[in-house]
């Protein structure tokens, strides 16, 4: 396009937007017309009309502002970069709903309301460990592959840096995220009812091409991924899940991995519960059955209404939750942004809806690109708020079409006693006359 | 794929890794083999057949390392993580090529040797600044957008982030990466020759959607983008970018941008030299014509061969670097990695070359995904080192066609004098008998 056509193009915008300002009108509450102007352009006249941004300025006597007369920090010789003071509120949180009196076996969370974009930065992915963090010298760390194969392997990160790498997008989340909450609210935050839940750039190895060159033998079904920490966590994985997708990551977000999300080299299983993406990995053992470890006997199991246990849930389905407005915030009369992430460990997130009134009605909320396979999602949808009292909430629906269910539709295929794993619930948020949003679950 | 499939899989896996390894060949040198096998499997074998990786393993006696008989390290009650005490040397750096007296109109440089994967952490995005990093608080913060518009406005950053918001992955490259070193060595390392180069996920407010609610006027043709640091660094920017794919970022891999990154608020120019993806943005205002601003008068301009200087020279054309083995690196003979990135401002990267022999023969490198538009593109490319004393390069083609240029190359179109912007030339690495890697340039 010549810079002569996009005159005319921004012409005809100004044109439009001129006629949404005029009529004044909420364009996202009238579908048709929006189809007609396009999506882009419905978007920013809404925002607009809606009085989302802008206060009209008197251009010729900007303000200078006082960055502009004084010399900045000068760059040190070296440096890591850290965040703006402004931002210091930005951190990682463990658990307010109850005293964990050890901090080994503990747990802490990302603060999704802060979250831009779709990756959550490596200070910010949420940790979750059985015994605490472990030091490991990455010279020194030996990750072994043996059980049934052919010729067992010792790698070193040395040789396994060497391997062609592949790089991916993916969420990841505790199965325990959202185990407080599910008949009634007991945290205050969307960091603690959903932060237990990042996505990041992982990099590393297929595991099938490790076990390739150790050779997998025709008896071969699970192997036993274990970790070199205090409480070495260990999970058994089948082998069409090691084969399929599974990588042996050493890096995230573009560097080595961060000790607490298990430098130098974990497992990664992407979709599944975060358990399984065995941390600090030492070993990959191949062999007929699942071991019944801990970790998948006394832990990781869903109750159901029979009184039975089931093990191996580990696929983690379709979710979302609204971040903004969401507990602890206050919002006021006008224009209100929903926003909020959608995910799934089965596909691709389909579409997100909104509710306000409690699950009566709902609405179709905007899913912001990328897209990407099994990765957060980013929604929005705006409207006017009254100032009558609210219950908000989202669903989603994913690529395979599976929707996402309430607590009530959870509670007729599993029973909810003790601490809960595999909480997808759809999350509702009540906002009272005073603006003041909170925990409505139950 | 059920489980009894996936195991007819992994064992005729196996079966041809067994022929591989048997053959011990060099499959990367072998297309047809390579293409009969496919490619995940070919580069497997040719990893084990190569002796990449793995030392047979005595897995019966396994050792315990001391990391799985101690207790972690516990989680505090809130933290922003930082990466292992063993990563400690992948840090940004200023030149070491000549004693920058002062450090306010500085850069620092991206350790692009360390980076895994394909985005920056934000922690080690490159800098460049023209009077330091001013200290501005987002909660005061205005941007303004006057000058050829219907209507001047004025927004908050609270105002700006409820606009819908896009998220993209590019790369951003200063236009002076390389300037110290395209006629003799100067550099020691890839990233004192490279480093002005980073990539990340970015977020923020398409311009469009703001300027077209500002409502452009017809005779609007340029914009004016000016930074609220201590040099109130300017650029401009015609129209056409400003509305095709120009952006308005306030996050960058998942967080509020950096304080040396622009926090609160960016221009984002995709593909375009960095100094127009102006930081600390406090305005933008529209005109009929550039402004011929010191950053396009004084500095950012090409020489050319006549006499004269080229102005508005903005886009970032395809380059590549191999980043490792580079230099300070010492190899062995034996099997080497080849590893680095390709990128262009124009597109895709559609295929990297490697010589081994100074530009004599080439070969095509694999690259890796994700392979992202305007984005850093990783290859790789394996062989036999056997001890002679070598020229290492690569070169790229992008997706219009375009290739690579070398030195000489650019010398019949440019002129090479004084601190020449737009260095894309092919880099060489010289290797001597004993193995280790220089600056090869001139």
């Amino acid at each position: 396009m010549n810079n002569q056509d996009k005159l005319k193009l921004s012409q005809s915008l100004v044109s439009a937007s001129e006629k949404e300002l005029s009529a004044n009108s909420s364009i996202s509450h009238n579908p048709k017309r929006r189809a007609l102007l396009g999506q882009t352009l419905a978007y920013a006249g809404a925002a607009g009309a809606m009085g989302l941004g802008a206060k009209s300025a008197l251009a010729q006597n900007l303000p200078i502002p006082e960055s502009n007369k004084t010399m900045g920090r000068p760059i040190p010789p070296e440096d890591y970069g850290m965040p703006s003071k402004y931002e210091s509120k930005v951190k990682r949180r463990r658990t307010d709903v109850f005293v964990n009196r050890q901090n080994f076996s503990d747990w802490s969370m990302t603060p999704l309301a802060s979250q831009l974009g779709t990756m959550t930065p490596n200070g910010l992915i949420f940790e979750r460990h059985h015994n605490g963090i472990p030091d490991i010298n990455p010279d020194v760390h030996k990750f072994v592959i043996h059980g049934l194969v052919r010729q067992p392997l010792e790698f070193s990160m040395a040789d396994i840096v060497k391997y062609p790498s592949v790089t991916k997008f993916h969420f990841m989340e505790c199965s325990g995220n959202g185990l407080t909450d599910w008949l009634a609210p007991k945290s205050k935050t969307v960091q603690q009812t959903h932060g237990l839940l990042s996505c990041a750039q992982w990099t590393g190895v297929p595991v099938s091409t490790l076990l390739e060159e150790a050779g997998v033998l025709k008896e071969a079904k699970w192997g036993l991924a274990e970790g070199a920490d205090g409480s070495a966590h260990a999970r058994s994985i089948p082998i069409d899940k090691l084969l399929n997708d599974s990588l042996l990551v050493y890096a995230s977000n573009g560097e080595m991995l961060r000790p607490e999300n298990g430098y130098p080299l974990r497992m990664f299983t992407p979709g599944w519960e975060g358990n399984t993406s065995v941390k600090w990995l030492r070993r990959l053992k191949l062999g007929t059955e699942p071991w019944h470890l801990r970790s998948e006997t006394a832990r990781y199991t869903d109750p159901m209404p029979d009184g039975k246990w089931r093990q191996f849930s580990m696929e983690m389905e379709a979710k979302s939750v609204i971040t903004s407005p969401s507990g602890g915030m206050t919002i006021r009369p006008g224009v209100v942004q929903v926003q909020g992430f959608a995910w799934s460990g089965n596909g691709k997130i389909r579409g997100v809806d909104i509710t306000l009134d409690g699950g009566k009605t709902w609405r179709e909320a905007r899913l912001e690109e990328p897209v990407m396979d099994q990765c957060l999602t980013r929604f929005r949808y705006e409207f006017k708020w009254d100032g009558s009292p609210m219950k908000m909430a989202s669903r989603t629906v994913d690529s395979t079409g599976y929707v996402q269910p309430t607590v009530d539709d959870i509670k007729k295929v599993r029973a909810i006693v003790g601490f809960v794993q595999h909480n997808n619930a759809v999350f509702p948020w009540a906002v009272n006359p005073a603006g003041e949003v909170t925990n409505a679950i139950g």
